[in-house]
C-alpha cells in the first residue's frame, strides 16, 4: 500500500469536483460570451452573501425564518438582479394565494360589503357582498364594513385586513408551535378569503392582478392549482365551475392581448383531499367536465390539503384509476416531514403516473421513488419557502432540494401561496434557492436551467413550448443585454 | 393510454413497496423465531411513538430540541428496550465527553484541587491539582477548592461543576443563538476540563469509568478518538502521548480482564485541526511513533474541531500524503450545513482513503462523494443528537440519515460527546436514530445491522471481528431470550 503523490492527488481533486459540477442541475447549459459577464457578476453577488453567512451564520438570510428577514433580502443587489431576471413559469401555486393582498384590502372599500365577527378572534371574521344585510343563522350581527371601517379609521380597517390574509408574524417561532398549528392558521385564511374573492368582480380583479404581478416578477407562464369555489354576484347569481374557468380563460386571453411576451396560463383543478367519498364522485364530475369543454386550458387534476392531516392517498386510488386515461395528474405528494406514513402518498402518485409531484419533500427518503423520478422524468416542484414557513425545514440549507439540484434530478423552483408569507410571486423562492439549495458552485447555468425546466416540465404541447421558449428567450436576451450594460457602467 | 385495474394496482404498489424494504439498511437480516417476537414487542413500542407524533408533532421527542426531551425519553419503554439491547460499539466518540460528568464532581471533592475564576463567568474557571499553591501568572487568586466548596455548599459546587461541563441548558434555542455560538462553549467546556482530567489519578479514573457506563449501556466495543494532553501529577511528573496511550491500553486490558464478555477498545489519534504547520508536524511526529509502539492498539490518525472555523482539509493533504501508508485515516468530514465550502472536505478525506467519515452530514448534497462512500464501503459515523446539539438540525427527521438508512448505505450509529449533552454513551443515539432517521417500517433487522456494522466498520482485524462477533451475539441471544421470557409475562 502506498499513497499518491501530491500532483497526483491535485489532478485527482480537480477531476472529482470536474465530475460533480458535471453532474448538477444546469451543468449542460453552455453560457455565451454575454451571459459569462452577467454570470461573473450573479456569482460575485452570490459568494458575498454566502462569505458573509460563512463568517456569521446567523445572519445567513435562508438559514434564518423568511418572515424575519423579508425585508432585508429586498435590498439584497443579489435579490434584485434575480428579480430581472426571466424565470420562466410558476408550476406550483394555488388560485387565491398568487397576487398580493393589496388587491383584496382594495375590495374591502367596496360598497355592499359586510362583516360578521371581530378581527384578532381566534374564529375570524366572516365577509359577505350583498344588497342587503345576509341572513344572521348564527346570532352573529353582520355589520357593513364601510360602518366598521369609519368606526376604526380606514387604515386600520387594511391593516387587519393584510394581518388576517397573511401568516406574517414578527416572531414566526413562537406564533407558529408546530406544524398542525401553522396548517390551522393557513387554512383559516382560505376560509375567511373565499366570500371575499369569490364574489365575481373581486374574483376577475384578484386574478388579473395576479398575472400583472407575476408579470412585473418577470414571470411569464403559470400553471396554477385552484379548488374552483362557486363565485356569486348582488344579483344572487352564482357560477360554476364551467364558469369559474371560463373567467379564468377569458382573462388570460385578454392579459396576452396586453402583453405579448407572456406565454400564458394553464390550470389545475384540485380540489381538497379532506372531502368524503361523496364531495370526491362530485370533483371527479367537474374534473371530467372540464377536461371536455377545456382541453388544453386545464390541464389535469391535483388533490389538496395538509396531507398529513388529509385522507392518504390510497383512499381514492379505486375511483382515481376510473378516470378517463387523458386526465393527466400532477399531484401534491410527500410533503411531509414523516417517513412511513404520508410520504408513502408518493409511492401511490408515481404509481398513479403523475406528470408531476408537488412538493416531493420526502421523495429523498425513497430510493425507489427517486429512481422512478429520474426514469419517469417526473417534475419534483420545490416550494422551499412554504416548507419553511409551513414547519417541514428551518435552516432551508437542509431543505432536500440540494440534493436534487446536485444530480440534476428533473426538478422547478415555485412559490406555494406567496401572497400569503408576503413574498414575491417568484423571485424570494429563487433567490432562497440559489443561496442555500444550490452549491455555492452553481451560477446562472442553474438559474437559465430552473428557467428552462419550467417551460419543459409544464403541461404545454409541444408547440406550445416551442412558441413559449422563443418568447422567453427574447426576454432572456433582453435581460442579458441589459445587465450586460448595467455591468458596464 | 390507459389506466391499469385497481387490482394490478395494488399488486403493483406491493411490489414497490417490497422493493424499497429490501433496499433499506438492515433488510438483508434474517430474523430467527424468537428475535420476530421481539420485533413485534419493539414494533408495537416504536409504533406508539411515531403515532403520538403522528398525532401531536409538537410532542414528538426526536422533532424536539434533545435537552427538552431528556427525561421524557427516560420513562418512554421503547427507549428502556434499547438500552438493553447489545449495540455493539461506538465508532466515534471524543476522549475526556464518554463517561458522565458525574466522575468529574467526584475529582473536585479530592484534596489539592485549585480554582482560579468563578462559575458563571464567560470566562470560565481554571483548575490545577498541585500540593502547593500554582503560579498567579495573571494576577487572578488561586484557591484551594475544598474552601470554596466550604463557602459555598459542597450540593451547590457539584453543581456549577455539573453546569460547567454540559451544554444542557433549559431553553437551548435561546440560549445558543448560532453554530458558532453553541461550538464556542462547546470548546471552552474542553479547555477548561483539561486540567481537572489530565490529572492523572482523575484521567485513569474517567476512562475506566467510561468503559464501566459503555458497558452498562450494553455497548461492548470502543474506537475513540482523543488529542492525547499531556497527563500530569503530585510531583510535577508529566506524561507524553506514549505514555497517555500506555494508560488507555493498561486500563483496557484491565477492564477486559474483570468484563470477559467486553469486546475491547481501539484508540484513534486526532489532535486539533487549527493547530499551525508546526503544531502539525509535531501531530504527525506523534502519529508515527504510537502506529509504531502500538500497531493494533492504535488505529490510526483524524483531526478535531469544528470544521467551519477549522484549517480546511486541502491545506494537510500535502503533509498526509507523507504519513507512512500503513497508517489508516478516519476523518471527520461534512460536519456543516454549506454547500461548497467546508462540504469539500469530504472529497479531500476520499481521496485520502479515509476507512470513515465522522458525521458526513453533508455528503448527500455530494453524488460523486455518494459514490465512492458505497463503492468504497466507507463507513459515516452518524451522530444525530451531536448534530441537533451544535445546531446543524433541528428536526432529526430532516437528518440525513434517513437518506443512507433508505437506501444502505455503510452507516453506523455513534454519539460523538454524550457527556456534554446527559445522554447515556449510546442508547439514546440509538433511540432517536430508530424514531426519526429510520422509516416507520424499519425494524430489529434495522437494529441488529447497526450493532453488526460497528464490528463490520472497526478498525478490528479480521481474527479480531471473529472473536468480537462471537461476543456480541452472546450478549444478543441472551438480550432476545430475556426480552422473549418479558414478553411472555
Amino acid at each position: 500500500m502506498s499513497r499518491v503523490s501530491f500532483e497526483e492527488f491535485k489532478a485527482q481533486r480537480a477531476e472529482f469536483i470536474a465530475q460533480e459540477e458535471g453532474r448538477a442541475l444546469g451543468a449542460d447549459v453552455v453560457l455565451t460570451e454575454d451571459e459569462q459577464k452577467v454570470n461573473q457578476y450573479l456569482m460575485k453577488l452570490k459568494k458575498a452573501e454566502l462569505d458573509a453567512g460563512f463568517k456569521t451564520p446567523s445572519q445567513f438570510f435562508p438559514s434564518r425564518h423568511f418572515f424575519t428577514v423579508l425585508d432585508e433580502i429586498k435590498a439584497s443587489p443579489l435579490f434584485k438582479l434575480i428579480q430581472k431576471l426571466p424565470k420562466g413559469g410558476i408550476l406550483h401555486a394555488h388560485d387565491t394565494a398568487i397576487g398580493s393582498m393589496e388587491t383584496v384590502v382594495k375590495a374591502t372599500h367596496k360598497d355592499h360589503l359586510w362583516q360578521k365577527g371581530e378581527f384578532g378572534r381566534d374564529d375570524p371574521p366572516r365577509f359577505k357582498f350583498s344588497k342587503t344585510k345576509p341572513d344572521e343563522l348564527d346570532g352573529n350581527v353582520w355589520r357593513l364594513v364601510a360602518d366598521i371601517r369609519k368606526e376604526i379609521g380606514s387604515e386600520g380597517y387594511d391593516q387587519n385586513i393584510r394581518n388576517l390574509f397573511s401568516l406574517y408574524n414578527k416572531d414566526p417561532l413562537n406564533a407558529y408551535h408546530c406544524i398542525n398549528h401553522v396548517w390551522s392558521v393557513f387554512a383559516k385564511i382560505f376560509i375567511s378569503l373565499e366570500p371575499l374573492v369569490t364574489y365575481k368582480p373581486v374574483w376577475e380583479e384578484y386574478y388579473y392582478q395576479s398575472l400583472k404581478e407575476l408579470y412585473a416578477d418577470n414571470v411569464s407562464y403559470l400553471e396554477f392549482r385552484g379548488i374552483l369555489p362557486q363565485l356569486y354576484d348582488l344579483d344572487q347569481r352564482t357560477f360554476g365551475p364551467e364558469e369559474v374557468v371560463q373567467i379564468y380563460y377569458d382573462l388570460t386571453e385578454k392579459f396576452k392581448s396586453e402583453h405579448a411576451d407572456f406565454i400564458g396560463v394553464k390550470f389545475i383543478y384540485a380540489p381538497h383531499r379532506l372531502g368524503d367519498d361523496a364531495a370526491f364522485e362530485q370533483y371527479m364530475n367537474v374534473a371530467e367536465r372540464l377536461h371536455k369543454k377545456f382541453p388544453t386550458f386545464v390541464a389535469g387534476f391535483d388533490l389538496v390539503g395538509q396531507e398529513d392531516l388529509g385522507r392518504p392517498h390510497s383512499d381514492f386510488t379505486e375511483r382515481l384509476l376510473k378516470m378517463s386515461p387523458s386526465i393527466q395528474f400532477f399531484f401534491h405528494a410527500g410533503e411531509t416531514n414523516w417517513n412511513g406514513y404520508t410520504d408513502e402518498n408518493l409511492i401511490d402518485t408515481i404509481l398513479l403516473g403523475t406528470k408531476r409531484i408537488g412538493h416531493g419533500f420526502a421523495a429523498i427518503k425513497h430510493p425507489r421513488v427517486l429512481e422512478e423520478i429520474k426514469k419517469g422524468n417526473i417534475c419534483i416542484e420545490l416550494n422551499p419557502i412554504s416548507n419553511q414557513v409551513l414547519k417541514l425545514v428551518d435552516d432551508l440549507r437542509n431543505h432536500p432540494g440540494s440534493f436534487y439540484f446536485s444530480d440534476n434530478y428533473p426538478v422547478v423552483v415555485s412559490s406555494d401561496d406567496p401572497a400569503f408569507w408576503c413574498a414575491s410571486p417568484l423571485s424570494h423562492d429563487f433567490y432562497v434557492a440559489f443561496l442555500a439549495l444550490a452549491s455555492a458552485r452553481q451560477d446562472l447555468r442553474l438559474l437559465k436551467k430552473l428557467a428552462l425546466n419550467s417551460i419543459e416540465y409544464s403541461a404545454m404541447s409541444k408547440a406550445e413550448k416551442l412558441e413559449a421558449k422563443h418568447k422567453w428567450n427574447i426576454s432572456w436576451n433582453n435581460f442579458i443585454d441589459q445587465t450586460v450594460k448595467l455591468i458596464a457602467q
